[in-house]
């Protein structure tokens, strides 16, 4: 530690990559694409898993485990899954390594090839819905509210630590129904989940919307999404629900009898979050100085650091001290550890904790203690105050409320002043490199005008939000007529 | 449900696999070799996992995530390590699926051949060291504590439910250590952590013991193991630790700077267990039945069935005591279900609920609540006693605690009986096939006799217990000198 960020005016990606590796959050590995998530990492990881993990349980979902591998054909069932996922794809074919008998090492035994090959799944709807088959008769065996959490693999090209790895951890959830509007109602019902998980837990607001057709998931009827703002202006898709129709259901032949002994086709949904919103999190938040992590899911929430002098009993009281405060803190639910590592200073210990963003430091030192008071600095504004040792603990319970609050308002504020509405194609382009962020325009709802500002400006439509208010209007490109603003942003 | 399962008497293996079946736990997948884990199954894998979970950061040890492939190159550099796990890997050779430019579907498209073949993760020691040598340099690096949960690929030609399969889950604990003694105190910990668990959590008695170099993790010096005894007589491997000496950090070259500044390879441990366990749960303690899970762990402690009559206040009065039963158990942190299903009958219900092994069965009826009681069923002993509507609660409690225990008592006494001291060949052979369980006895030490003992009856050296009292002896095939019995037994 003790290293300076690059910081996020010279270079916002390198900011971001260096932030990664100081803050200990996760590292490149030897393998192409594929990261390695550090113990500090996992653990914010865990918070985050294990809170969604009591929502999808208090929502009536159950978690299950299905094949990491899908067998080709599967993938090739349903048109729209398999262009959407054919090129980019992890492909098993052999089952055996042997000496080489030319003494070229270990070599891929080629009479071990597979029959079929197998494809390391990028999702799991086909092997799922494969075996829903099984479980479904009636529809006394609806709704299926399965969960898992698992590690997905998707060839990508060009990678980023957490935002675009070619595995990453997911949760995906698949859902059987015997109505449409049942799984409608479950595809938004999990969409609130994420936008409450984002906004309550990650601090972090985001626009509940749904994508346009050229944006959906590949099988997917709908697609909504939770949108988030990051730093730089650009917007990244945080959340997904697919409402997926009868699809997949069709796709494998997932029938059920209905109460009047009726043969229909399953309805389903699907939807996902993932390690990506680590990612999100750190750019929604942190600073030159490093990692700003909020309270609720911080692996640590407080870091106690005694300032030692040479003076021995000195020393003894302020870890008499420093070791009360922690078990009282620890037994009001808090995350704290008291570093009394004597080989590093103070002035090392306050960098490095700054960097790992840990909201809340109480420094400890002997004058502090002789005036009952204790100095405590807060990660998200770094301001400093003195605390009365007297109800210290209540103080710092409520100084992490006020940290996650202040937060999520700070970036709130930031979207609010990065949501522009905009009425011509200048001021389209304007806003879109100069002042960045989601753009709100007329659009004439057609893919090729889409499709076209794409190309022309890199910005895509991020969604059509949610609670829009309806609104007559002309592209803003094409001038066409239009009955809604939908944002544009440029993305992750 | 309301099948009958087979008999353990009738057919042991058939008994196995209907009950995991029957009892919700798991299912054969399309993908040969892996399994789906269901809900129910799956639930009682989080209980067991997250204590472990517990355990393992108790002693210091953190979660963290390492790629699930592996780089050929990698997996040859350990030549123990290799041999072990060559002949069974999953290995990916390409990355992008296409359409057949001749109209057959979808291909692997040729051109997408990576530079490397990469393998499915087996076990993790050989990108874990690799990454580790980027983590040390110093002593102040060390130790480090790792574990991970995980998925492993393991192509196994003939494959049981939980037992064996190609795919399964496991947590792998990976260590690195400045001096052996610590890495051999680390090894030994962890194998205590699992005996722990094994005998508190899944009241499944285990001998602690040490593997004779043939039966040895490959690229271990030492492999330490807890050994179980099913119903069959029949040993189950239940869980590892490994001493791997400074294998992995020669084969990866990982050194660090010890307090005088020189150079020194690192100290290995580690540890894993998997799904397996749930095999094991299974056939230390389930009946011809179904399953009977210790309360510790048992996704549902507690089921409530209300047997209603036509009555409808006397339904309204079940309703309401029974919610009130409830609420009570689970303030007590009882994982209870209250079943009002009135599609099903009671008899249905109490064998679906004996099937899928839930400890504590309450059936409340309207004469039971006129005599201020309810009849209470445990499902280990399946007997049945009134219990006073006054004191239910603390009852339950207790009941809870009686099944732990007595599950643990007779799966003991179960093990007791089937372990068997014997001096000659005769003796040996006699008690493997027709006693069965294990057979302590002495043995020469070469792997020559080890194997022949192998062929000729099938049965292995589990381990050398930890406890072994020494003995002088003579081997039991051979009649060479021995120092000491060890446990034979033939082994899942």
């Amino acid at each position: 530690m003790g290293d300076i960020l690059t910081s996020r005016k010279q270079d916002y990606s390198q900011w971001y990559n260096d932030l990664i590796l100081k803050g200990n959050l996760a590292e490149h590995s030897a393998v192409r694409g594929c990261m390695v998530i550090k113990p500090y990492g996992f653990a914010l990881w865990e918070n985050m898993r294990d809170q969604l993990d009591r929502m999808f349980k208090e929502t009536g979902h159950q978690n299950a485990y299905f094949p990491l591998f899908i067998p080709k054909s599967f993938l090739s069932k349903e048109a729209a899954h398999v262009e959407g996922f054919a090129k980019e794809c992890a492909v098993v074919t052999h089952s055996r390594l042997k000496n080489d008998p030319n003494g070229n090492g270990i070599i891929v035994d080629p009479e071990s090839e597979l029959e079929e090959e197998l494809i390391v799944r990028p999702t799991s709807e086909t092997i799922i819905w494969n075996t829903y088959k099984g479980w479904i008769q009636s529809y006394r065996d609806l709704p299926i509210l399965v969960n898992q959490w698992a590690n997905v693999v998707r060839w990508e090209m060009r990678t980023r630590l957490f935002l675009r790895t070619a595995e990453f951890l997911w949760q995906e959830g698949h859902t059987a129904h015997a109505t449409k509007e049942e799984a409608i109602a479950e595809t938004k019902q999990m969409l609130e989940v994420y936008a409450t998980f984002a906004e309550e837990y990650m601090a972090m607001p985001v626009i509940r919307g749904v994508k346009t057709e050229s944006e959906r998931f590949a099988g997917a009827e709908d697609t909504y999404c939770i949108e988030a703002l990051m730093q730089d202006g650009k917007a990244l898709q945080a959340g997904t629900s697919h409402f997926l129709g009868q699809n997949f259901a069709k796709a494998f032949d997932v029938k059920f009898a209905d109460k009047d002994n009726k043969m229909e086709y399953v309805w389903a949904t699907s939807w996902g979050v993932s390690t990506r919103l680590i990612g999100a999190l750190v750019m929604a938040h942190s600073d030159d100085e490093g990692l700003v992590l909020p309270p609720k899911i911080a692996p640590l929430q407080v870091v106690i650091v005694p300032i030692f002098n040479k003076d021995a009993a000195a020393t003894e009281k302020i870890n008499a001290k420093a070791h009360e405060l922690m078990q009282e803190l620890r037994a009001k639910g808090i995350r704290v550890k008291f570093d009394n590592d004597d080989t590093k200073r103070p002035g090392w210990k306050f960098a490095e904790y700054e960097m790992q963003g840990v909201p809340v430091r109480i420094a400890l030192g002997a004058r502090d203690i002789e005036n009952n008071q204790a100095e405590v600095a807060r990660r998200d504004t770094r301001e400093k105050e003195s605390y009365s040792l007297d109800n210290i603990i209540a103080s710092v319970e409520q100084l992490l409320e006020d940290i996650q609050m202040n937060m999520f308002h700070k970036a709130l504020t930031f979207r609010n002043e990065h949501t522009t509405r905009v009425n011509s194609w200048d001021e389209f382009v304007a806003v879109l490199n100069e002042k960045t962020g989601f753009v709100a325009a007329h659009w004439d709802g057609t893919a090729e005008t889409e499709d076209k500002i794409k190309e022309m400006t890199k910005a895509t439509i991020r969604c059509i939000p949610l609670d829009n208010i309806k609104e007559e209007g002309s592209c803003v490109l094409t001038g066409k007529p239009s009955k809604q603003r939908v944002l544009f942003a440029k993305a992750y």
